[in-house]
């Protein structure tokens, strides 16, 4: 569904309340938002339907970031790099533990889903063909590592930013085939894991 | 202060309480440690005071992990992932983001937190003098490295448990001397960045 201006604006007011604060009510996103709680509940009737908005939002924005990944031409290894970079700067990742649960994955937002994890393997293979990256870690991996990052805050919003940037940097390394004294214990995440948070 | 067992089923139950929910209220500490709210308050005069007393046990337990791992003999680079690994298992960094801000910082408390540098500090010191570490990390990297770890809550607590180790299995190799591919961007964490989160 094409996102109007008006409801640009509005996701944009309810992803940064959401970031600061996972439980923000109606009521905090409009004043973001400045606009009235009349206004935002004529455009999306409950908190479930803007949080579905704001989870189809989030899914785009990740995978406009993985395109943009695999369209730059870069060696695949820092194509990876960048890619968490952004995806951490952006907070995409930060988002999903504040919705998972509150929202029901229609088809559509299913379907986003599994794009999502399309581009993602994309990036994930090419990063794992050019030998740089260890074997033992998986897409689900992936994310989790950039949820754990996505939970550090720390002082200002900006000083948060570049300690989230130096954690990457490290588990980058960590993420690099030289790196691995051994395989990673326990099974990796499966997806499965990763979606069953989203059953209400 | 001694703990008394009444007080040591107290701690723990107000541990594994805020571990899962960071927000409980007293009721909900009576309740997981069998005892009615009135007995609760007979103890601890409010929310505050029993909040310091799990922070002052939380130091302690950290202090007698790092003096357990310095005194195993081990070589010093498995002793700082033995010890680590030991924290995460714990939830002892888990429970900061909780406590901070919460409680006031006494005399005390801030005596055992400086104990618990310390001996952060004797364990650091082994790692990087043994050359397996690498040197552009520092103290307050680990907590907050530890504590994003600590974040991580996916299906069951064995499955948590097991996915931390996971991580932290992947962060130990990303800190050996020989990952690193780069210095890591963006000045670490001072010691005061972390302690400006217990001022109230």
């Amino acid at each position: 569904m094409p996102v109007t201006t008006g409801d640009r604006a509005v996701l944009d007011a309810a992803r940064a309340v959401l970031l600061r604060d996972p439980r923000a009510s109606m009521s905090a996103v409009a004043r973001e938002a400045r606009m009235g709680v009349g206004g935002l509940y004529r455009r999306y009737a409950n908190k479930q339907e803007l949080f579905r908005a704001v989870c189809d939002d989030n899914l785009r924005r990740y995978i406009a970031l993985g395109e943009a990944a695999l369209s730059d031409g870069e060696d695949p290894w820092a194509a990876l790099g960048e890619f968490l970079g952004h995806v951490v700067d952006d907070g995409v990742h930060q988002l999903t533990p504040c919705l998972a649960g509150t929202v029901v994955v229609d088809d559509d937002l299913a379907a986003l889903g599994e794009q999502a994890n399309a581009v993602t393997d994309r990036i994930l293979r090419a990063a794992r063909g050019s030998g740089m990256m260890r074997p033992d870690v998986s897409r689900a991996d992936l994310t989790l590592l950039v949820e754990q990052i996505g939970s550090l805050d720390l002082g200002s919003p900006e000083r948060t930013a570049a300690l989230r940037r130096r954690y990457l940097s490290l588990i980058l390394d960590g993420l690099r085939a030289g790196a691995a004294s051994r395989r990673l214990p326990g099974p990796p995440p499966e997806d499965d894991e990763l979606s069953a948070r989203w059953v209400i």
